[in-house]
């Protein structure tokens, strides 16, 4: 009951400094019911990742050695740039996956960046090791009670925005933004937790029954692929186990809903950004008659620019 | 006054039919005050014309040669789709300069298309000889009441949705959107028309004093490239020209808005698009003190599908 008050004492703290995403109910995608979108790939930095990276900074004393975080990239994004906004130095590491689009975002964000041979778990020991050698401000990605909480003032934002849903479909990487709903809603809403085939590291620690290590590899790969699902999601999803569904899909299913969303309603997203309304679109979830479905837009990074393309004449 | 009446009656009429589009206040692009926008590139086939083209096809009886259009592009694939969730014909005339992409897009949208030589004037002339040899219902793009009641349905939504603005910067082509704007306001926001310098059909009428055929080119004119303002809008913007200030913007300022969009919000928008915004973003438009100021993202369709782009690793 603690983690309700304390999203929405966060929800207040970093109001002023991220973007209200916007909303869109529509009825499309091959769907027959209306579904309701949150766009929060238009939040700053192009991912939810701001929040989180707001509350851990503005909750804390951030010592002179500044801040120091590892990420798949959009994590990264984030970090940087709440340290800018708030005159911090930022040091970020990030694995070779994640792209050069994302690594030159990080760059344009102002942060001190090394890129990392192997996968986000390797980036993370360098960030770890950092934060020991120099007493910087660790930004967990996905598994720390500040970053947990920053995520869910997501949700709070969208209920404030009039959401009535009764199941809310999430994509799920190392679990920051799904541990926020499930600590937010508190089992009130069903949350359908949605991962990809090849970065399933939820489904595979609730088959375990603990957290485990799994390969990742895949389109999403550079936003959902923890290589182990945080402990803080894992718990919330065992306590709230009536509440979750896990479910995975495929890459096929995920550049699918990608194409839907930029075909019917010009929504460009990165792979994860597609990937929980891919459980609709592919089947995977299927609504009840009369149950209303909300699916959250969590990221807008994909590989490369895509403005020349458009403008280009064929 | 009658104009107001139907615009609301219109909007009534063509409601379960149209998107009801995001709105997004925004702080951002360079800027020193925030900004509303409406993401009208996300109604259905990516441009505000869907309303024009509803509100045309519910408002007669459509005879059994359906429906004719010429359109640069965007105004086709509206008058296809309407047609087809209708199930009517359509046969839509587009100049060469549509482009392949929304010439794709009026085949996908399942009308007879013929592409033919020249600019919109064209693609027009063929159009209404059409009209007289078939008995066709034409649908105009931007000069004929039905199409701008329709279209200015857009800001009656955008009120419903809470629109507080002095001012509201529209893009123009031939004129449809903001005379819709202009009829349903009635001088009682402040509105700014605002063109590419290369397709300037509203500023060259109000200097010359009546309508003229102007020269089109540059990267909005698929979208703008109107060669002579409707008469409709051309006398709305006399009747209230102490609340209409025409603007004009480079090629230049048009793409860098483009740009801010994406980057900043993950809105990608074709370039008459991101026209209103440029006016700002280049200093064309430089609003008061406290004045509240809003955007209209007008249309989604670029030259290319830029998705591969996205996630093609680079």
């Amino acid at each position: 009951m603690q983690w309700k008050q304390d999203i929405g004492a966060a929800e207040t703290r970093i109001r002023q400094y991220v973007q209200r995403t916007p909303i869109l109910d529509t009825i499309g995608f091959g769907l027959k019911q209306p579904i309701m979108l949150k766009l929060e790939h238009m939040q700053h930095t192009g991912s939810f990742k701001a929040r989180g990276a707001f509350n851990t900074l503005l909750g804390g004393t951030v010592p002179d050695a500044g801040l120091v975080a590892a990420s798949g990239g959009n994590h990264g994004a984030a970090v940087a740039y709440a340290a800018k906004q708030m005159g911090f130095r930022a040091r970020v590491y990030v694995p070779e996956m994640a792209g050069q689009a994302k690594i030159a975002l990080i760059r344009a964000c102002g942060a001190d960046l090394e890129v990392v041979p192997g996968a986000y778990a390797n980036a993370l020991e360098k960030a770890q090791s950092y934060e020991q050698q120099t007493g910087a401000m660790q930004v967990h990605a996905y598994d720390a009670p500040a970053t947990v909480i920053g995520q869910g003032t997501c949700f709070v934002e969208w209920d404030s925005q009039g959401l009535e849903a009764d199941t809310i479909l999430i994509a799920v990487g190392g679990g920051g933004l799904i541990a926020g709903a499930m600590a937010w809603y508190g089992g009130s809403k069903k949350i359908v937790a949605v991962e990809p085939e090849t970065c399933s590291a939820l489904h595979s620690a609730l088959e375990a029954g603990a957290p485990v290590d799994v390969e990742v590899s895949g389109v999403a790969a550079n936003a959902l692929g923890a290589r182990r699902i945080g402990n803080i999601c894992y718990e919330l999803a065992q306590g709230h186990s009536d509440a979750v569904t896990p479910l995975t899909v495929s890459d096929a299913a995920i550049t699918k809903a990608q194409k839907l969303l930029w075909r019917e309603r010009r929504l460009l997203v990165e792979p994860a950004g597609a990937t929980a309304l891919a459980a609709l679109t592919s089947g995977a979830y299927q609504p009840e008659a009369g149950e209303r479905v909300a699916v959250l837009l969590c990221g807008g990074n994909g590989a490369n620019d895509p403005l020349e393309a458009l403008n280009d004449a064929a």
